[in-house]
């Protein structure tokens, strides 16, 4: 099982590939420059299309976006889903979502912990020492979190 | 010039052409029943793409998205616009984007007019006489503003 974990921004776009058993295979950011809108989303949709070639995820996960915390962020953050979505759908890979307290809750044990601290233990979990951008480590936070919790289905079902 | 007006919506998605001159082509709405997002979001682009080979507009207008409104419906009208966009970007046509209040200040007079009075107007400025769902009159409204406002930069400029 491959997940791909995509934490879509309006300026910056995480991904992150973990392999059941905690093996990350790639991180990485894509930093949106252009300043046309169509042109940005269009960017996140072909960077999403190549990694998905290059990597063949069985699964893609993103965090849910709460809307009601930042109203304005919710149309950008849905404008950059969109593009994703789009980029999974054309691929015919199933796409899941996690609740943002549900995954940091499970990686670090606290709903509330801040980006560093899931980072930490994003790290930790995956063995890794270089330097992760945040937007990467979330990324890589929800692809753990879709597979502890089919793991997790799976014991319980069988 | 031939402006193609987009309201988006993650239920109805409508649409309307509009000739220089006030002279409708097409409108109709974009039913989307589909249970998945991803798919939903597919069909969006999907029909926008035909909606821009078949017609070839010169142009694409949005209503603008204001998200303190409704801040569930701004994630979900961002996902919506996102598809739009990404069609428009990769279809290579030039984007714009109007305030709410400006479109139906222009067109029936008063900023806060009711979709069926806008609905109203939309009709009568383009003689059409059959019946028209609002998410259509609201697509065919935005296009029509367009071509106002870019009529009256033209007048101030030359």
């Amino acid at each position: 099982m491959r997940v791909l974990g995509i934490d879509p921004g309006s300026r910056v776009t995480g991904f992150g590939l973990v392999e059941k058993g905690d093996i990350p295979l790639a991180w990485g950011i894509i930093r949106l420059k252009e300043k046309d809108l169509a042109r940005r989303l269009w960017r996140i949709y072909d960077e999403i299309m190549s990694i998905i070639k290059e990597f063949e995820p069985e699964v893609i996960a993103f965090e849910e976006v709460i809307p009601e915390t930042y109203p304005r962020a919710a149309l950008k953050l849905g404008q950059a889903q969109g593009a994703a979505l789009l980029a999974a759908a054309q691929a015919r890979v199933p796409v899941f979502f996690y609740h943002p307290l549900e995954i940091k809750k499970a990686i670090t044990g606290y709903g509330n912990a801040s980006k560093e601290q899931l980072r930490y233990m994003v790290k930790n979990i995956l063995g890794l020492e270089e330097d992760i951008p945040v937007d990467a480590s979330d990324a890589l936070s929800v692809a753990l979190y879709h597979l502890q919790s089919h793991q997790w289905k799976n014991v319980s079902s069988g």
